[in-house]
């Protein structure tokens, strides 16, 4: 989204958001920023008593303020009081900015396109973009310059593919589907038998499907099936550089942050939460709306409803627990190893003690 | 691969593996699928009584089955009785998938390729390929489109890349190599000298050598050497976004899965196996056959023939019973700490007392 | 940088670096390389005792080499004595070897640029750039094959980038920024609102920032901001498939090693050094001069001026101390459990003594 050119009046903003205008309701607001930054013509926000010490130094020109806060002092007086600032910035984003749009409908004179594919009228093919034999583009796609859609994809209605986005061939994208620069859809997973002295690469013939909904990050990188398929369930979103690979199945309505690396036929469940740099091992079933928490290392199931965390991953109070004894076990470590070893010592003592009474008493 | 459009009878399938049919020989297969997908013209195959419960319930047009478990139930009555039917699959893939074939040989129209370049005529340079001055690509080569090959790069025979690799200046790929899509061979290490209060850069003059029959995953970076090179051994096989940094020496038949890090001049011996996220620190030496588990930190050397994980990086077995003991302490720490500070209050009183009773003596 | 052709007489490298020539000063040295890989018309050097045994072996045409191991045993009798050879080789590779430098100045008939979009005459757009609408490229950039520039963006002076990059629309950078192969430069942050059964995408209007003198190595991404920017400081240097989400302030001077992962709206003050595969939570400040070592977790604000490590990420020292702890637990922990299990046994007599004991005092 960018900025509109014009803006518009404090006062239909405040409408908008059934808020209430203190101060000059004629200003005019272009675009939207938080307080630490905000400028002239900038409209800003302030939801919690905890970021005040920033409207008190903010040069916003106008402020989307609790009723409770609206007297917080700081030199913006112009003040839209409106019970979830947060809530109401997001429904005045539309208002600001324009959604960005295709730049064209139709196909770059540039853009390579197989004869046998089948393309839709109503898209967008951008500057290089590659299209191979038979493969389709459904009505509303927006494809990025030089992208490379394979042999036989299919792409569903409204795809967005941004710059230089591959999808090898076989690949099978649904509805409404965006996908960030540099993602690759489909390459061979990682798979070889060792045999006659060197690594033998299995065949790869399973395709890799992307559901409806689906949003996946930059520069990711998602395998196709080996014999099997590699599924992602509508409506999941996938942040920038994670990994899935061969066989792996996510189920709907999933998020998968930052740098988060799945192995091969792990299946997921409904409404999963992964945090950053999480890894899953190879063949682990993960149930419904788990939440895995940042750099998880998972090498075992992990049931339905669950959170769990560290290395190897438990359930996260667990895990929490280890850590803390752990640290606790820092400042007593040595007085246990005198411990144990004045025991083993005094054991030693009681042996030899028992086998010399012994002796005396035999 | 991609599907053959005929189709095989399943006595032909049967015969090439030198199984035994049951049922209908004459009935058509057309693909491979696991057993819980597979359905009409769809060949499956059943190796474990584990999974039997999914035989039950497979509409797979037939299945390879071993000798036990032949009688298994379920509605699949064409069954195909082979002592290993995961090795007949394997066999039967390239009957039933054509491998994928370069779609022309010669260089598309939209290829840049420099004049001084030497490429080979047997070659398919796809569209938008670049090539830079002085750099040589051997017969068979398939180069996928919009790859980068800069100057005085050297491409040997039958190397595939996948559409959008780029191969900085002075890279060699040694025959068959095959590098997936978005992998960058030969970036600039990270290498600063901090001068004058700005992080000098160093000059990178070293090459990026990939040896004969390697494979890369996607979206990968393989940074060149500074003043030494970095060089990949001969049958070593990397995933997707793995980095291997300036001056890694790995050796030969390697195995390094997802988002592997290796940092600065590590040096890795032949047969090595890293498993997903392991990270090794700068100017650590990893010898012959060893083996990383998940998310291992290596912060030493490695001796040969070992298997390490955990961080920092220890022998497995050290690891894992860190793990456990860490496990067990949570139950105790609390008794543990009340033990100590007990200790630590009889010595108080112990020492209170010797005190006093001096005084009293004296 | 690659090699120059000719190569230049060992008298001429020894006087620009102030050494003293042993042996033959009228060879002619082509190029550098370490010892071990050294041969004829090679520059190598030797600066410490400990790699002594290299010289030994090393067929190098010439040496650098310190006064104290002037005389060690080797082969390569050529030798220039100085005082730090490391230096010294820094010194000559910018004689030994030429930078590169732009192919052409001017727009290659194959670059898509918007009409609307002002470029400088002194620039190199290489073939297959795609530069958007309203989009300035300042004076003396390098822009490398298949880059494709968002609509609106800005670059400043003499920026490079290598193939295949992308700037998403209003993204800004400084002077003498490099960015490598791959990078995506104002992806969408992950940002979602799960309503009425789906997640719902945030917009994001913020600015991807990057100051001046930041290099960036291969395959990053460095989201936009949502509504607030995301901004890499002047001079901060990235290594290559590290992540950095929306509304991230980077400092000025910061090092990131590989595969980095910085969380929303993390503050990160001026020269903090990141190790590899360090991951950041969310909101977390970082302060000044703060060092990550490898593989770091961490998920609460750290002062500045500090060293931590581990997962969750602690002061460095104390990370170590708990991994020794750990370590020594293992030996251990049997005795402590047993001793629990005593004292806990002993304890249920005492109590049980003193229950029937107050029964028979009744």
């Amino acid at each position: 989204m960018s900025a509109t050119n014009a803006g518009l009046r404090l006062a239909e903003l405040a409408a908008a958001v059934g808020g209430e205008v203190q101060g000059d309701a004629d200003v005019r607001i272009a675009s939207i920023a938080p307080l630490d930054r905000a400028g002239a013509g900038q409209l800003s926000f302030l939801a919690s008593a905890k970021y005040a010490k920033q409207l008190a130094e903010s040069q916003a020109e106008a402020v989307l303020i609790t009723p409770e806060l609206r007297d917080a002092p700081g030199p913006c007086r112009n003040r839209v009081i409106v019970a979830k600032p947060h809530e109401a910035i997001l429904a005045l984003l539309p208002r600001l900015y324009k959604q960005p749009t295709r730049p064209f409908v139709g196909v770059h004179p540039t853009a390579v396109v197989d004869p046998t594919a089948t393309v839709d009228a109503d898209v967008c093919l951008e500057p290089y973009v590659v299209v191979g034999a038979g493969a389709t583009i459904g009505k509303g796609a927006w494809i990025g310059s030089h992208s490379v859609i394979g042999e036989g994809v299919q792409v569903g209605r409204d795809v967005r593919l941004y710059p230089q986005v591959t999808l090898y061939p076989g690949s099978v994208l649904g509805d409404r589907v965006a996908i960030h620069s540099g993602t690759r859809i489909g390459s061979d997973g990682f798979g070889y038998v060792y045999r006659d002295g060197v690594h033998q690469k299995l065949p790869h013939v399973g395709a890799c499907i992307i559901g409806n909904d689906v949003e996946i990050g930059a520069n990711c990188t998602i395998d196709r099936g080996s014999i099997d398929q590699t599924v992602i369930g509508d409506g999941t979103k996938i942040d920038n550089l994670v990994h899935i690979a061969h066989n792996v199945r996510v189920g709907r309505l999933c998020l998968m942050a930052a740098q988060v690396g799945v192995a091969g036929s792990v299946r997921i469940g409904d409404g999963v939460v992964m945090a950053g740099q999480v890894g899953v091992s190879g063949h682990v079933t993960i149930g419904d709306k788990v939440t895995l928490t940042a750099q998880a290392g998972v090498i075992s199931d992990v049931p339905s409803g669950e959170m769990w965390g560290g290395f190897p991953a438990r359930p996260h109070k667990e895990s929490l627990r280890a850590y803390a004894a752990t640290s606790k076990l820092v400042g007593i470590i040595r007085k246990l190893e005198q411990w144990v070893a004045r025991e083993a010592a005094a054991d030693a003592a009681r042996v030899a003690g028992a086998e010399s009474g012994g002796e005396a008493k035999r």
